[in-house]
């Protein structure tokens, strides 16, 4: 990527990239999504081969696919794999025969509810085949013969997923997660990834607190399997984590908080999103979801939380045709980018402090400290500030305590609490604050 | 009792035939009443002679009664015995003499707001004579002579109470307490004892884990009298207790809390009837009230609730002659009867778990866990209470807990647990879940 | 003062005596208050040299006061310090000489929004001169010429703070502050300065549990002396604390908790002002305001309060010559003397007792305990209360506990308390409660 661009602008030619590649979670699309990954940043990449045992869960034969053609008895195209790649089921089994209307019907997946799209439909785990086309399409079918072809393969191979790792002034880790598997899915899946390379590219350029690990899966079984071979380790190190998806559209913010519901980093998304004025809402924690459910798992229990706009699920183009480049935008990509970092750069700044003059108040006016620019309100604004980060600042609150108890921004807490270090009347009690 | 009734055919049956009879704190009614309780259950009966002394209290001396009758200079009967039992005060010494109308009115008790009934009064501790009548009637007197007559007799006799014990699959002992003390009082006590009788009869035909206790006694000295004897044995085993009286109207169902208000009894009883769905009210403890107050004095402090329809003291016709078996009916009798026993049930089906999968979450769909019945909302529902149980069965949260966090019904989640456990996704951490 | 006085009496004599005094930080003004303090009470003052490093400040030079005036060109006098003490910015360096009307502008200070009043500005730390005048005043004045003179002095001297000790029964103490720097404000500070001395006077005349320390110190500066002398002797004793200041005025009662919010003293303030019917507001602590900011300075985190009725900083006359006689009224200064009374009595009569009787209710009638005087109401709030003190009564809880679960007033609690004591149905655990 270039330099010169604006994150917005990266974001949207990888999302272009990306888009038109036939995912799943193993094949050639997972291998070509992580290969332009790669130029970009150091992937290194985890390979477990078909029939691996992952906890409960075993890695299924690789699937790849050719092309899938269905037509009617006089040759009319149905449904084409190459027009969309949404059109054969996922992991569809191979087939190449005539069939009748009624013998085809159950191979046909389409929504009633929504008839002008294609929908998004998957069976990993139970042998099957089959066509997703347009509820509309289906309802013009006419009685007659067709002929149903899919090219699909199966074969013994290997799940791949792609890891990259940012080493900070500290080994306590910050994790962000993605997942790779979906086709043509513009915000569900591909918005995160992009997000995901971004912030790699954004944080690579700048000296960080925290080591950030970065990891492309394919969803469920690729955390699954992630997480058998470096889950402990994982969760020693981790500060806190986020699964990035639906961060394209132009729904408002969505933050799924940890397990525990009251993790620093659950406080610390709080206290951004009220305060940077984004509109937001914020949800209990749910068993069910995306890749959050297996750092989740109660075996783990790992600290991690998702940040979205729209809730996967929740809105009408969610796993359908529609999740394509019209429904995602540059600028929407641009803002989530944003709360993303702000969140970054609040969690990295959080610390606890003690004042160097814990015994009455400091003398302020002699150090220099009263601001000279601003309006009143900003003045007054920061002189309470300083005021509630001496006063609280006893080696037991941090900045984020302190933020939560006079109900201020954690960013402009820490920004504030940096001119109280530099003029010697707040000292580190340690460098990160471990839950 | 017939096994061929139902629960209400049964309560009526042994409401109608209680009712009539003149009870109070000692004396031929309370043994009267623990015969026929004791003709369907194996009743030990506790006796406590006149003059024993129970803490700060003394048993005093056993009152019989063969006949009351307050008659006009003329003739007139003013109010007899034998039309109401409630026209003598209980525990009423005897009298036997002319008085005028002044001289009576000090022993005359009426209802000026309800002048149409006979109020239930009682002076268990403080010598006097009286007859309880209508205020209209009251007001109708004459100025003239009185003839008054009370055949009542106090002598050294005995408290008695009964007990009746189910043993459990373990010793933890679940407690139910009515009294036996009203007279003719249908809602207020007997209700209670119906309903209590019942409970004995289900639970009898079942195996359960915890025991269980029923005590029949005469309100406040019969509770102390029977706590001074074995307070600290129930203590010790008691793992939840209830006190059950006004269960036949046909108000909506009141919980009073435990003392401690958040004992596990208490957010069983809350969880139960909220997704019951029962159209209920929830009290703080309060020591006053019944036989709860001796359970809940600071030196036992038990879990002991009281689960009721309406609250004593709260409905016009508590403690009159009203209180009859116009204002209690069977299908309310039944209803009271049902929450019971789903409160027990929960109680009974309460445990703690440990997933057998704690790593990332199992794959359900090769156990055939997904429903294949109901609509979809059921499905979802319970696919999301199998995740929940899943989730957050690491061996610290029990099913309630589990019930209240993702705001479930506990025994519905007791329900898909069993499944779970079933399908060997999760075993028992302990048998009996001692708070 | 005179014993047939009534409070307000004392304190509105008080009052006017004090009120045209010109105080500030140091200087005669000072110590002429504190005589006149001292002559209704024994005053102890102490004293600190100009230079004395007090924590991270620095006793200033003394400060005096001859007079000033500023006159134009042709003698008309535009600020006479004789007509109000206001006129001269507090801690005004002395000057002699003819300024322009420009020249003069960046010495005068008035208020745009409030132009017929003169503000009152100090400025302690950075030395300046300056003459306070309403805004009219300020806008009227003519091109020409301005003589200004100011005969302040500065020099060596000291600052000089008074505090009276009333022993109690025990060594807790509990602190009365109020600050005596101000000039001619008669709500923000005088007010709060006679309601100490009246309070004073009140609990010299009767036995009390704890002992009482009152301070009247210049605020700020005189705070952080008194603290860097006596600090943590005061930090040990403390019971807790309560600044005192605008409590004269006709606003409702506000009362601003302790550093840590949910004190003993924050829980009785507010059980006192809910139950006694006092129209109020609770605010939460904040580090800025009087003197509560050095007593909650991180180092000593003591348990100070400051029960107000309109808020410094909210009430237009607030650091105006409209802070004045006219502003307060003898009837709101007694208000306020009777809700610190109450809240005195109530940290006194707070105590944590144990039932005599704890297994089973006490039998009440048998005692005499049930009440024979007041209404039916009144009568079964005292039984409601007895029960409820009995019932909670197991060591653990405090009268406030128990006041604070049943919703009655702290003080109710205690007297009803008291006549259990009497009747030998509960003792104290223990005669001071140390938090």
């Amino acid at each position: 990527m270039n330099d010169l661009l604006s994150p917005s602008d990266n974001m949207w030619r990888l999302m272009r990239e990306l888009y038109p590649i036939c995912r799943s979670i193993t094949g050639d699309g997972v291998r070509k999504t992580l290969a332009i990954l790669g130029r970009d940043m150091p992937l290194v990449h985890h390979r477990f081969p078909s029939g691996t045992q992952c906890y409960d869960w075993e890695v299924p034969f690789e699937w790849n696919i050719d092309g899938a053609l269905l037509r009617y008895e006089d040759g009319t195209v149905i449904a084409n794999f190459e027009h969309h790649n949404l059109h054969v089921l996922g992991y569809s089994l191979p087939v190449d025969g005539w069939f009748t209307l009624d013998e085809l019907r159950t191979h046909l997946f389409s929504l009633p509810e929504q008839p002008d799209i294609i929908p998004y439909v998957t069976s990993y785990y139970r042998s099957e085949w089959g066509f997703c086309l347009s509820h509309r399409a289906k309802e013009a079918l006419k009685p007659g013969r067709y002929h149903a072809r899919i090219d699909s393969r199966f074969s013994p191979g290997e799940l791949v997923l792609g890891e990259a790792f940012l080493p900070g002034r500290t080994e306590r880790e910050i994790l962000i997660s993605c997942y790779i598997c979906h086709p043509s899915m513009a915000n569900d899946s591909l918005s995160g990834v992009v997000l995901a390379a971004e912030l790699y590219r954004e944080l690579s350029k700048r000296s960080h607190l925290f080591s950030y690990r970065f990891c492309f899966l394919p969803e469920t079984i690729g955390a699954i399997a992630y997480l058998s071979r470096f889950g402990q380790r994982l969760k020693k190190a981790l500060h806190a984590g986020l699964v990035v998806t639906c961060v394209g559209d132009s729904g408002r913010i969505h933050y799924k908080q940890t397990r525990c519901g009251n993790h620093l980093l659950d406080r610390v998304v709080a206290n951004v999103l009220r305060h940077g004025k984004w509109p937001h809402e914020i949800r209990g924690f749910r068993p069910l979801g995306s890749d959050e459910r297996q750092y989740c798992s109660p075996g783990f229990d790992m600290p991690v939380g998702s940040l979205m706009r729209s809730v996967y699920g929740e809105f009408p183009e969610y796993h359908t045709s529609a999740d394509n480049l019209d429904f995602v935008n540059a600028s929407a990509l641009e803002e989530s980018f944003h709360v993303y970092m702000e969140v970054l750069r609040a969690l990295e700044g959080n610390q606890t402090c003690r004042t160097t003059v814990p015994f009455c108040e400091p003398q302020m006016g002699r150090r220099g400290l009263y601001p000279m620019v601003g309006d009143k309100a900003e003045k007054s604004a920061l002189i309470q500030r300083y005021m509630w980060i001496l006063n609280l600042s006893d080696g037991n609150n941090s900045f984020l305590d302190i933020a939560e108890r006079m109900d201020d921004g954690l960013l402009a807490v820490i920004e504030a609490a940096d001119n109280l270090i530099r003029a010697g009347l707040l000292e580190e009690v340690k460098e990160v604050q471990h839950e």
